[in-house]
């Protein structure tokens, strides 16, 4: 099959890679509808995370099973799956707690790598989730979104405790953080304040609910925030870059008491006790236990209740992965859908 | 008045200082009946926080009322009253979201000085709670303790969301660890687990409630955690220290999912943000919002459905302050208690 291959830094290959078959009685082989490149695909891509040699790309996919295990009771070849990038049995403790990206079982799909045109899914039955009827072609890049992106600012939202009467203020305009924004308006929250220097992504964020556009950052914006919530900060924040000044922009955004969700993978960053403790904030993220989510986020996608498949604002076909990769890269894409 | 001054690292002195009087409208003057020395106010005994000359100490703290300022209306000269370390005005947003030690008015009681035989309390309606009657001798401690130490360790169960069904770690074996111990168990954990390498702190832990005593701490403790846990760690984990050591054992001990309650006060801790996020966990604490829980623990205190002040170990006359503190300082007593 064909397949992404990240060689070293900002080198992308679709090359020839061995079709993927059942190892465990448990597996399932999807055929994929669409994957697509993440914003945590570009650490290894830029060289902030070390490359070990020829690596397969990609955590996010849809498709169809082509073939299951034989412990395998929920899935038929055929079916339309959604699923997440921890593979999860979804049924021991962590899991029946709600977090099944720390399943005792867990197998990232990122080492398996999705960007390709067949995938092995370990897991089939705890990680895959069918939707009610094969997808019309349109509702593919929201489903995919599920995937991660949506499912991954859906969690910080929950985990910001955003709902109604809430002013949610949102760090980070990337997919996640947009989806953060609708992952706010669909909880129910009363405001949604996106902090935001892009005029394209301003507008998406508009579109999915948030209120308020705030262009500084950093302490800069942390002030125009609590100007505009009379001085007390916001009830919830979701962090979704990752980096030590995103991380304390979030804490300082934060009213005491509030809750910040984050979820940009931490790079680098280190959280001062003493500011910490005297933030009186809770904090709460890591990475997404997106299957907890799976079920409710396909029946709003089918229903048409959300488009998160609007973050995708280019796509290509698989074999211009290098492409999907420098266009994010260079911040012309906020994300980069691939058709196999 | 008498009150306890220190000049400087290991030196507390008993002194004259002016007698308190309304300030502001809004203060009470209440004569202490009880104060008693913190563990945090032994930073800046051991010099772990600088002394910028003769401090009043002390910030815990219940007595009668003398005096009222014009604009206070709740309570009346000859009531008993207890007050938390933090004036707050009880009505502001943040007051009424439970964070009163954030109040948008707060002021600390420690800048006052509440080991003393006198101490003006600003803010006194939001403040104080009265007790209904005026209380026997020996339900004195307790109420003192209600004042810090229970409503620190209460919050840092809250926090930790301590409840049925779940396993409660308590790292920190001082007066708060072992008072969050008996606040698990009120909030009906099912197992609780006190690490502490002192037998006297250990049986008075079994005594509140814990049911495991680990004495081994650091990595080591968290294995032995672990496996009392199914390999899982606690869902609820309270930090009562305030290092890195203390705060790396908590977060290490607890499970995905689960969450951290951390109340003690941070000193040189920073948090690798990478070891956070892929946790999972939730993380709350701080300064305790003692006075959201204070009518709470005055009940169970009145009513001895609970004895919280069994931690102290060691009763003093006010004039004899300094040999308090050397007795916490080295460990000869858990907490001292000092009547005015």
């Amino acid at each position: 099959m064909r397949a992404a291959v990240l060689h070293a830094p900002g080198d992308v290959r679709v090359e020839q890679r061995p079709d993927p078959t059942i190892e465990q009685p448990t597996d399932a082989v999807i055929r994929l509808a669409a994957t697509c490149v993440c914003g945590s695909d570009l650490w290894p891509y830029r060289g902030i995370e070390a490359v070990a040699g020829p690596t397969p790309m990609g955590h996010e996919y849809v498709g169809v099973v082509e073939e299951v295990g034989s412990a395998v009771t929920m899935l038929q070849p055929g079916q339309f799956v959604v699923g997440s990038f921890f593979a999860s049995d979804n049924t021991c403790e962590i899991c029946r707690a709600g977090y099944q990206s720390r399943c005792v079982h867990a197998e990232p799909m990122g080492a398996i790598g999705t960007q390709a045109e067949y995938a092995r899914v370990p897991l089939a039955d705890g990680t895959l989730v069918a939707t009610p009827d094969t997808p019309s072609d349109d509702l593919v890049p929201g489903l995919l979104a599920a995937s991660d992106v949506l499912g991954t600012g859906w969690f910080a939202a929950v985990a910001a405790e955003a709902g109604p009467g809430r002013t949610v203020a949102v760090v980070g305009d990337g997919a996640v953080g947009l989806l953060g924004v609708l992952a706010a308006r669909q909880l129910g929250a009363e405001r949604i304040v996106v902090f935001s220097r892009h005029a394209d992504r301003q507008a998406l964020a508009r579109e999915f609910g948030a209120t308020d556009v705030v262009t500084t950052r950093g302490d800069e914006g942390v002030a125009e925030l609590e100007e505009l919530t009379g001085g007390l900060g916001a009830h919830s924040v979701i962090e979704a870059v990752g980096t030590q000044e995103s991380m304390m922009q979030a804490i300082r955004a934060t009213r005491p008491g509030g809750h910040v969700g984050y979820v940009g993978v931490a790079h680098d960053v280190a959280l001062p006790g003493d500011e910490l403790f005297f933030s009186g904030v809770h904090l709460h993220g890591g990475p997404a236990p997106v299957r907890r989510f799976l079920p409710e986020l396909i029946e709003l996608i089918t229903t048409r209740a959300i488009d998160p498949g609007r973050v995708f604002d280019l796509e290509l076909p698989l074999e211009q992965a290098a492409e999907g990769y420098r266009a994010m890269d260079e911040r012309r894409a906020i994300k980069t859908l691939l058709r196999p």
